[in-house]
């Protein structure tokens, strides 16, 4: 009888848990869900005389290492930190490791040992990294086979919340971790463009004019994401001219969140005294200690003077046209107008009167997104107080994003991935888009728990079942260990679409 | 062994042929597929031993009752007006016939004589008319049999493209006969709202204001159908305070069609030549024969005109506010200005830009989304050429709207039906939301030929399989005819969602 030990039953373990419950059942197996509350482990296993919940203080040694010996496989969905404690555990009592995290420097060293003991240490198990490497590495794996040579290798995956649940001016409902929200991208990202290197600082990252097209009709924003340049041997594409690896969000979240960036709202130098203090009242405060009581009123005026020229040039023009009309002249498709330097011009009347519209619309289009989206985090919330004590705009800005972008019982999230490839083959360039898309089922069975719970939890099954048989730390880029886990994703409806051109 | 002749192999028989060719291929039955074009008939079949293509001009009585002597049960997806042709031979001949249209007055006449012939006249049986009266008939009796007593009811469905291949300022692409959709309103509509009979004129019916929401961050907008009176009756409901039945438009669409309207686009009276002339010619022609040569500069205008007023008085407030803050003061939360009559008002700053600059995108958002509509129909379209002859605006409009709508061959469309009951139950009022989403494969196989289809050929072979066996003419409200065939409806994905409150 096989035992498998999962350490950590948050938020992102529910569909995990669920797979390993059947699993269990069906075959007979141990599972022991340990997690730091017993209520909470308890309560995501329902019934099953298979499955065990177990109380842990993953810190403490003896505990830990008593449920590790027991086990044939470990899941650690702890916080990235608290998998190395585990990690020596596995090496000590030879036992195979799962997890969903990056693969740190620690860890790194500890792959011979990992090897010379046989078991199998396998990292970026999740979703984005996880089944990003997957599905990617099945691509150029096949471009290759067939002789192409990939030249650009665009990765974007976003958790999203999905179309019909998505009623708020950010586009966006907090799925996973909120602290890695507010954290994102303040490293800057490092990519490869057209054969160069490019930086991007935290200031310029957020720009919702990077937009990549899902279909016809859907679009969605990204952000590069810190360091791509390191996946680039990983994936064997040497040589490659464009490389990057992407988050994606709706344009009009990156649109905000550079307002958020601006307003020094994720910094973690200046600490405040939370206590008793309301939202609007720390946005008060904030904004007078970082210079910005006057950040909303010239981001409107900006924006309002630019439409108001705008506006009265087009007025000009129509007025004149107007003018004509009554002299009995039919509508001209152009007419000569005075620009601002006193010359005649001609222009097309239709085309000008479309793009001043046009224009003048998304300038006070952002000028009100801006307000809808800052109002909606609370500019004016004198009700909810903060009451989380000293700390930095950061920690506060988790605080209200997890209270105001909370993703609510019924609600859906969703994943979205897609890989852009172009290749040359035969002398001709090629492209292949490969597109996810997963829908939760509701805010405990997410699409984000379903895609980063299933690939561990299947190849937990497969490598007991010995259909996995690599030994030594690696991450899922080995055709032994991918063909065998997508295959099985399929079964649970995690199908890529692919569309060549 | 059994045979099953369909007239009609158009747009919304795809899916009804692939269901009735496995049918016949799984029961080893006949199917006839007649067309007035045998090439039609035939490349919609395929390859199927018992399904046979024919070239019939439905006006040849001879060949049409040839066809059907020969057969058990008739469908027809011909235009309406000739179903009756059919409908004729089907009671001299004593044979079973399907249509998804509605009854006619001449139909009405047949009734008695299906019923004295022991056959069956099934009407209504597509999506809408079809769909609609099974799935509400369905929760009508279930609420009566509770005891409940149903105080409204709003039946909405619309065919609409998916969101995936919404790429057009219509946010519409034409799913089923565009003639329909030109046509679409003209007779105003009738409709029962908290007790009152309410008609409303043509010029008033399109509204982007009338908004349905179909989850927490959907909505749609809808116009009422012509005269939904007369199926209060129909559905039992006598006594009941509200009932409507409407067609679910995008509200961008509905806000663009009452531009159409008012610009007598739809207008059947005046003829124009349109021989050699191009979409931008007819407009310009159609304009000035009607008086709406300025028609584009006022709409512009009154817009503009109303978004400079708003913000002029925004800047005064903000301008307002900066000198307050420049004298030393901390920004305000209420200011007072001075309002048109001269006198001092207080007044909330952040709501007064929140609302104005809402106003200003909203204004400026309408005049450049007609614009960008109207030129999306072709405002100046120079190249494409009418040439259909002696024609109204209506036709044009159609020939345009099939030109510039088109479904493209990997676009979805996409069947929303929505149903909202109140109902008073043990003195509490209760609400029932039933909702319907179909989203088709691509621009044959679509939502719409799949929801008008299915619901024919489950019929047809619940009919021949003897489990219906009503007589007489009748639409499918009796629950001995929609209860099987809802049943069979779920196996193909045709599920309702019902919300309660």
């Amino acid at each position: 009888m096989k035992n498998i030990l999962l350490f950590g039953a948050g938020k992102s373990a529910t569909v995990l848990i669920d797979y390993l419950k059947t699993l269990a059942d069906n075959k007979n197996w141990n599972v022991t869900v340990a997690d730091n509350s017993y209520e909470n482990a308890k309560s995501k296993i329902g019934t099953s005389k298979n499955v065990v919940p177990f109380a842990i203080d993953i810190e403490n040694e003896a505990a830990r290492k008593q449920l590790i010996i027991e086990a044939d496989i470990v899941i650690s969905l702890m916080p990235p930190h608290l998998h190395y404690l585990i990690a020596l555990d596995c090496i000590a009592f030879s036992k195979n490791l799962l997890t969903a995290s990056y693969i740190d420097e620690q860890t790194k060293a500890l792959a011979n040992q990992a090897k010379e003991k046989g078991i199998l240490f396998l990292y970026e198990m999740g979703l984005d990294p996880g089944i990003d490497h997957m599905s990617a590495m099945q691509i150029i794996h096949h471009i290759h086979s067939i002789g192409g040579k990939i030249t650009s290798f665009q990765s974007h995956c976003g958790g999203l919340v999905a179309p019909e649940s998505d009623n708020n001016p950010w586009h966006y409902k907090i799925s996973w971790n909120p602290r890695n929200v507010v954290m994102a991208g303040k490293a800057g990202a490092t990519f490869l463009e057209n054969g160069k290197i490019k930086n991007i600082t935290y200031e310029n990252l957020f720009d919702a004019a990077n937009i990549v097209a899902l279909s016809n009709a859907e679009t969605l924003a990204f952000y590069p994401n810190r360091d791509s340049l390191g996946y680039i041997d990983t994936y064997g594409l040497q040589g490659i001219e464009t490389f990057v690896r992407t988050t994606l969000r709706h344009p009009e979240f990156c649109f905000g969140w550079k307002n958020i960036v601006d307003l020094k709202l994720t910094d973690e130098d200046k600490i405040y005294d939370t206590t008793g203090m309301t939202i609007a009242q720390f946005f008060k405060l904030h904004f007078n200690k970082n210079g910005f009581n006057n950040w909303l009123d010239e981001m409107m005026m900006t924006r309002l003077n630019a439409a108001k020229e705008t506006m009265e040039k087009l007025m000009q023009i129509m007025e004149a046209e107007e003018e004509a009309m009554e002299e009995g002249e039919l509508p001209e498709q152009t007419i000569m107008v005075v620009n601002e330097d006193g010359v005649l011009n001609t222009v097309d009347v239709d085309e000008v009167k479309e793009n001043a519209a046009e224009m003048v619309a998304v300038k006070m289009n952002e000028a009100n997104l801006s307000l809808k989206q800052l109002f909606y985090l609370g500019l004016d919330d004198n009700e909810t107080l903060i009451n989380i004590g000293l700390c930095s705009a950061a920690d506060v800005l988790q605080f209200i994003l997890e209270k105001k972008l909370v993703l609510a019982a019924n609600d859906k999230d969703m994943i979205v991935m897609l890989h852009e490839f172009e290749y040359q083959l035969n002398g001709k360039t090629k492209t292949l888009k490969s597109l996810l898309k997963v829908i939760g089922k509701n805010n405990t069975h997410t699409a984000m728990a379903k895609t980063v719970g299933l690939p561990l939890g299947i190849a937990a099954k497969l490598i007991l079942e010995e259909k996995i048989n690599e030994t030594g730390l690696h991450i899922p880029i080995l055709p032994s260990i991918y063909q065998p886990v997508m295959k099985e994703l399929e079964k649970h409806n995690i199908v890529f679409e692919e569309t060549e051109g």
